[in-house]
């Protein structure tokens, strides 16, 4: 096991540990901690709410989700002689759930979950078809994962950070939060917002305090969205052996990271989110001195996944065209084809006896894939997405004898607002 | 070999064989050729503009490429007892180039195409970039295409149907043609078209002649874009192996293809297109008898590929986000985010020496995967774009002694207007 | 389509082709064809026993095999420039059944067959157990194979060259008769016998005759084991996409080819064999000169399979030892203990409802994984096999319920003396 | 995490812990730990040597290995509820070196060893090739290995237990002593032995002591070969996610496991052995009542391997033929031509520069496969051998430039009696 250079204590909130990590990106976050090329070592990760939801059968906690508190993030890091202009090689080495824990009340000792936010706070990828919120709760046992709350379902877990980054330089923090801002003002009251401005309250920033916490809590950026130095790109094959390369914006890097996942589909379509939980990550990291202009990467991490996902042979796929559910033809718009495809994927698990929270639930945490078929057939773009059929515990193919007829159990946990 | 039940001439234009096909959607198109469910059958298929795209240097037929005559389609062919209601099952037996055929002027004799459409006649997926029309020839040997435009580059192809389909019915015609003729007013003089109405001109509508043919012709939709019925879905695992369940609109279910593909990438992002052949194609059909209904599929076919794809260990991923470049933030837009990602990729190639050009058709035409990867990260989709490094022979993943420079060769064919 | 080389045409014997093959190993069989370094080219092959095999359900034919007749092989092919120290670089770029002929008298014309010879006539790994003849026939539909035979089993074929290698140097042709003779001479009676002597009866040396025939026939050896020169090595990899190192021994390198197989299993056990095609197989050759010193290849081809072969995600897998049934202790035989593994296997399928033959003929057929797992754990080797869950139609895992039960159906065609 | 129903402190030896483990097969050495049908727990399990082998530059270790004291099994474990002629289900959930300890003087600490013991202490596959003693270290980082011993490869480790079994009944475990025992008599002092018999010196039964010790550790069979009930099987497949099926032979099963694997190729040719370490095992159980006759498994375990093995695209074959160094021709010996491909991988690899030990080393311990290719074509077996080429960091591929040389660095340390 390597050294544990950001270590958490389970027992105490993320803001009482060792080192302070933070929820928001400002290049003037000072790291308290640091590492050298060529350095193997370890970092805790608190799963992104930090405990605020609970492995239980209600939904409540997932309706009331402190959204302007995430994501809880290990770090920065230093990484010494990092200089604007670098590429930052980060390889992962190894992760998962919290370590030697397998029960307890936070996500990652032993288990995790996948919420599905109420339109009113968070909305998300189907949010029109599913306005409330919704709560799965995940039994980790070895690498795979299975629920009460959606029966005749198992699969591997893909572990993955679904937030990993370097800080922005002041310059592209500045261009962040104009674009965003400019966007929301298009539409500031709605709801679910269009993008989520600096917001001061809930601030964390290390350990940082008074006039120069509220100067970088002001302008510090939000971390949901994916961005140019990484950030909230929820790649689901980020994971073991994957070797990625950051564009270093500022000196030292300040690498941070969060959001384990144990698994997750392709686009984390369920927003919170995928299988949430806390962990370890080993990380191995290294420079390639003007790598930025060598490679011509001036922005968005470049990556190179790892070759030990679990290997499928058969493979349940839907489509979808950019058509809504009223008929209205929209222009090659990717985004709908593939809420299109999901919509079918779910019609079709429901004639198994699944509700439709369930199948949705799957789509958001089992290891599907979510491809880009076509992008150029106008007015149609074809989106199509992928189940590997050996998640299910019976047969889920198409056949002349009609759908299998399973026990929905109890259902997934609800509460509206 | 199985019975050859639509066969085609190389020597002959598409008009002028045995049985005609047809280059546009309608249920009044009649059937000449029909098989059993059961039945395993032979369909040859003609590259979809019918040799007007020639194996020289020029990009001059691309510019001038005649996009009312396409595709070319083998079909309607009857499926016995095939009703409204039912899914029609397509198991993919094989495929391939024109059998016995290695040389000679119509693609698919031993060679293929890769296009990209100029701006004003088609556009594509980048046409901003790239405004003017390129060409770039693929020469096939055994399951392998290489290119004298594009050095340093060989993979295997993942052969399958760019196009395949049921007849819709009269119905789910005219919700077509509403739709569409709702988009294309909203900017009816747009370069490129938002989409594409009925045309009569360069109509091919089986053995039709006279008034039925000028009815049909008035109404009968483009083949462009995929819709409720399959069609055009450029999906590049749609190989040998693969099975298919099309819902049947129409009594017989009126199933056509072509659109043969030797490899394509996801989405395939130059149009024009995956690598452009004709061949052949063996098929078996079945039915599951009200079958719509039982699983839950009124539209949008759903299948389950072949597992006979190349393996890859090792994959160069690009990813990107809904910021244009010019730094407007749009919001969740999968189509954009998937842009930046290719456009990323493009620009990472161009530092190893190949032309923009080059890097643009590798990604059209290779085995590329296309993900989308985070989908609720507001305001940010996240778009990935994966590239098996196995298909350069020379080492393409970034190190600390810079990119390898190739020798880039003669380049793309290029035709301005 | 490459340029075929070498035509073979199905409506007449392998004697009176255009070109005559051969069936024994001689440097000095001329070769009437030849091709460049750098030439793709397309070689037909004859099924191994030229057509006494016939598609029925009587397995007379396997009984009475002509066994000094085989194999028939294609070439010798020279190859220009090829001098003794090359090694010649051979691409398997496609093969598969005859071209456009799914039906006829020929295995290749659309079927195949497995057979087990009787121990009076060539006996098998598992001769003890199975000592009479049988046969299975295969129909093949696009890549997948299935029998009449065998109820409720199909896979996709892995189709391959059971035998190419180059042509022995008179030093090492004098090598194997000198140490397989004296092999035979330990126990000259045996039967099944221990090895083959050269025969002049039945030899084909392409157009040979009268004196140069006789001498060559009396020195040439037979083909029915791999040796230094590649020969029937029976790899079930050997598929398209692969690239073959063969040691050069003679000017010109003289490749030869044939003894096709739809699929096999790892180690052929059923002897007679695979399932056994002819067909075509096109290639591309090349050279490293002085490539056997250089990479310390003297003897036996080294190779890269292709990575095309279908994937699986599930196996059975059963372990053996070198234990007699008779519980005899071996030392370290890990041929003993693959048959014991295989046994097991049998053992197993035949819970479900197969005869023992029907079992054995899958394991031979199907592309099944032998694996040598513990060699050295004194006394006893470990071997294993793996066979892929999705031939079958069933679940053939073992389950709390206990095995399925299948209709056997007509069963395996049986013949004994 | 599991609970620990088997832990081991990592700073005292074997026969001081809680529970002590054993070193012998027999059905009488009596369970301190049970477990219920149904349940998910961890057992630590210690090296084979149990520290005897240290983490340094010398081979006089493993010269002087003190081969009478292995394996060091954790177990007996009860099985609540099984009775003999039960199957039961492991479920191998997770496996890795110890964990939260990555540094120390256990193999498992962050490090393991190969050993290739002298023919005059244990010998091995390759012994009269390499008839002194060697040894590597290697470094684990992640799921990775690297080796100051051997420079260029790394490679990701399919962790496995190189041994686990249920407890043989008294007539089995008589079977084994009469067979073996009859083997021995036929060279009695032969160097290495022919197999193992039993040895109350050294021996490890638990908290036994006294008579019943004595009587025991007269009988008890040594733990080196496979057998009927598992046991040292070394299949390097068995990782993650792999479910076997054990035959039950006495009340409670008694399932005992260990030799934990970081890596193995096929054969574990080295012996001494794969990547030793120790480090903990997380396995869930249940039965099948009355399995071993509804399967037809009477001995040998049946296993399902898990799916999440490095994915490998492109690999180099050597190919081996029952033939020996002196020309020698043997019938069918599978065991000779996998000693022959291995002996070619091992003269290639030195053509780059290796010394033999080290090409050696790297089949014993990198995830190669060995395969019964051909087992039937009298009377050559052909068994070929896989590299995968990506565990090298240079192009292990022949080409017309010839082999890249490699430094080899400080070599293998090796120590001769």
């Amino acid at each position: 096991m390597p050294d544990v250079v950001f270590p958490l204590d389970s027992t105490k909130p993320f803001t009482e540990q060792k080192y302070v990590g933070h929820n928001r990106w400002h290049p003037d976050i000072p790291a308290e901690v640091s590492v050298r090329p060529g350095q193997t070592f370890r970092v805790h990760c608190r799963e992104w709410f930090d405990g605020a939801i609970h492995n239980d059968d209600s939904a409540d906690d997932v309706r009331d989700a402190p959204l302007p508190t995430v994501h809880r993030l290990s770090g920065p890091i230093a990484v010494e002689g990092a200089e604007p202009g670098d590429l930052l090689i980060v390889d992962i080495l190894d992760l998962g759930p919290i370590p030697q824990e397998d029960s307890g009340p936070l996500a990652g000792q032993g288990w995790g979950y996948t919420g599905i936010f109420a339109t009113r706070n968070g909305g998300g990828f189907l949010t029109d078809q599913f306005p409330d919120a919704y709560k799965v709760i995940w039994d980790f046992s070895g690498q795979r994962a299975t629920s009460r709350h959606i029966p005749g379902v198992s699969f591997t877990g893909i572990t993955h950070p679904g937030l990993m980054g370097t800080a922005p330089s002041a310059d592209l923090l500045a261009r962040w939060n104009r674009r965003e801002g400019a966007l929301i003002a298009t539409d500031p009251d709605r709801v679910p917002p269009l993008a989520l401005p600096p917001l001061p309250d809930d601030a964390i920033l290390g350990r940082l305090e008074g006039e120069e916490f509220d100067r970088i809590a002001a302008e510090a950026a939000r971390t949901a969205p994916p961005r140019e130095n990484g950030g909230n790109q929820d790649i689901k094959n980020f994971t073991r052996g994957t070797r990625v390369f950051y564009p270093v914006f500022v000196p030292d890097a300040k690498l941070s990271m969060g959001d384990l996942h144990f698994s997750q589909g392709d686009g984390e379509i369920t927003f919170c989110g995928a299988i949430e939980m806390g962990g370890f990550i080993d990380l191995h990291v290294d420079l390639i001195k003007g790598g930025m202009d060598a490679y011509g990467v001036g922005e968005n991490a470049i990556f190179m996944p790892g070759n030990v996902d679990p290997r499928y042979e058969r493979w349940l796929a839907f489509s979808g065209t950019s058509v809504t559910l009223d008929d209205e033809q929209r222009y090659l718009d990717s985004h709908l084809s593939y809420q299109r495809a999901c919509l079918h994927a779910i019609d079709y698990l429901t004639t198994f006896g699944y509700t439709p929270e369930q199948a949705y639930m799957i789509l958001g945490a089992a290891p599907i894939e979510g491809r880009l078929s076509g992008v150029v057939d106008i007015p149609n773009s074809c989106s199509t997405v992928y189940i590997p059929t050996a998640i299910f515990d019976f047969d889920v193919a198409p056949s002349a004898s009609g759908p299998t007829r399973i026990d929905p159990g109890m259902g997934v946990p609800r509460s509206a607002f």
